[in-house]
């Protein structure tokens, strides 16, 4: 008599190899008996058939070869049971490699994509009102208060309020102004969700990474997982790496043609090296860097919040400079 | 005594060259004295004032230079007003070299990069949705589509309409499916941003190039003119360039490096082209290209519409062949 488990179920086997008894698991359990199976625990059925057959042998424990080869032509028959069972284990991995940190790539590189968009069609909405009223472009720098000005005020007002006399405008129909007023109020949706995007970024960093959001900034940090790949890929990384995350090219450049090599990737957005001397910078990154990556270290295991206490130490460094 | 008109008005000068009298023209007559004065015409104040003083000398029609240029030293302290005035025309010019061809190649550029934003952000939705209902994204490969269901529907429901069971989806915030939402609306404000758009291209190119608009397609005439700067440019060239417009790249690979010539450029999108066996592609682009510039040629000189005729000349052509 032998014993025999897998994902399926537990099986009892007589002298030929025939199968004699069977107890198969639930579906629910899959992830359960996987986990008991790797561990080589004995599971409840086999706890139960164990006491009822004497002289059984589980096959394993004991590595019968020619016993279990016997035991697999019978469980043929089991085939896409087994093939349905493992499906279903994978998606249950699928599932659980799923980790926040994922999202806080998406939506950074989403940040990303949403400021290209409406770049572009801010640049495009200039050349357009162009036509309009050519004056307003230069006096408004900023997208989104050129944008607010259109979809607010008609041509009369907006002449008056910035003082444009003897506009270069064209006669243009009121078709155009309502066609710019449209493009206007799309781009003031797509800062919107741009808003409620950097939002949910802060969110997701406040509660998966704090000391890193708190160290390197919200948009910084996410930029530097995003760029190693996972939070995990990012603390298995030198301080030295996590400082030119971002200067893959210049790096390469340094090391194929051999130009100077890069002081900082996209830590350079930070205050700390922002704000240093120029000949102070290199130092600055090295520092920062090693932070962060105390930082993120202590956010991957989920250790206290310390970036105030790092936050101070740096700007305690940098003034003594 | 002296008689001498510019645009600022017309001034009479005694034998020692200070101004007698003058009558300036008002900033709203500024371009009517500039035409006339270019066409040499006399003036409505030069009427007046050859009547009113006998043995006057008219320095606009008799070139007396040493007259002249005495008469230019005393005009010195108007010299802000004639730079006023100069300002005033180019600002009319400009006005006037407003031509709704431009707006057309705004609307069409701007319908490409509506589209570009579309993708991004709609290649965006896909990957985050991915960690919501993976099974979902290779079932709608229509942006639109795949935006509306994320827009209009609960998981539950798309997991019901679509037969998804046991889905490698992690379990997911609130938040997250709510950043989903969020996400396609934006991107189906856009998609309603392109539609309105291509309406009013439509409507631009039936009011100014209905016969270029009904050969060549709405979107790909638009995109002629864009690629030729304007629609007198588009005119003045030959059709075999209108034949490779888009295809520069191609043709400049061919004549530095001796590649295959390109047979066409951005008509490749046409449904001659698309539907014309392969072997006959380039007769039918350089056949398209004829009618496409003999359209545009028509619409430049506001000539009737025969953009039916032409396409019943292409569609006989290709059948026969």
């Amino acid at each position: 008599m032998y014993l025999y488990s897998n994902i399926i179920g537990s099986f009892v086997f007589n002298q030929n190899f025939k199968i004699r008894e069977k107890s198969l698991f639930p579906d629910s359990k899959a992830k359960e008996v996987f986990m008991a199976l790797q561990k080589n625990e004995i599971l409840e059925p086999e706890k139960r058939i164990l006491k009822k057959f004497k002289n059984i042998k589980n096959l394993r424990a004991e590595a019968d070869e020619k016993a279990l080869s016997k035991i697999f032509i019978e469980l043929e028959s089991y085939k896409e049971e087994f093939y349905k069972k493992n499906l279903l284990l994978t998606k249950i991995q699928v599932r659980e490699a799923f980790t926040e940190d994922l999202m806080i790539i998406q939506v950074s590189s989403l940040i990303t994509e949403l400021n290209k968009s409406i770049n572009l069609l801010s640049r495009r909405l200039r050349e357009i009102f162009g036509y309009i009223l050519p004056e307003l472009e230069k006096k408004i720098s900023s997208h989104e208060k050129f944008a607010e000005l259109i979809v607010n005020k008609g041509i009369s007002e907006l002449k008056k309020e910035f003082k444009i006399k003897d506009s270069m405008a064209p006669e243009i129909s009121k078709e155009t102004m309502g066609s710019a007023k449209s493009l206007a109020k799309t781009i003031l949706g797509l800062l919107k969700e741009k808003k409620r995007k950097e939002q949910e970024l802060e969110r997701l960093m406040k509660k998966n990474c704090p000391n890193l959001k708190d160290v390197a900034g919200s948009l910084t940090g996410a930029k530097l997982i995003a760029i190693a790949g996972s939070l995990k890929n990012m603390v298995l990384m030198p301080a030295s790496t996590i400082q030119l995350l971002g200067a893959e090219k210049a790096l390469f450049r340094h090391m194929v043609k051999g130009s100077k090599s890069p002081k900082y990737g996209i830590i350079f957005e930070h205050p700390i090296i922002q704000k240093a001397k120029k000949k102070d910078r290199g130092k600055a990154a090295r520092a920062l860097a090693d932070k962060i990556l105390l930082a993120a270290k202590v956010d991957y295991f989920k250790g206290r919040y310390i970036a105030d206490k790092l936050n101070k130490e740096l700007k305690e460094r940098f003034k003594e400079n």
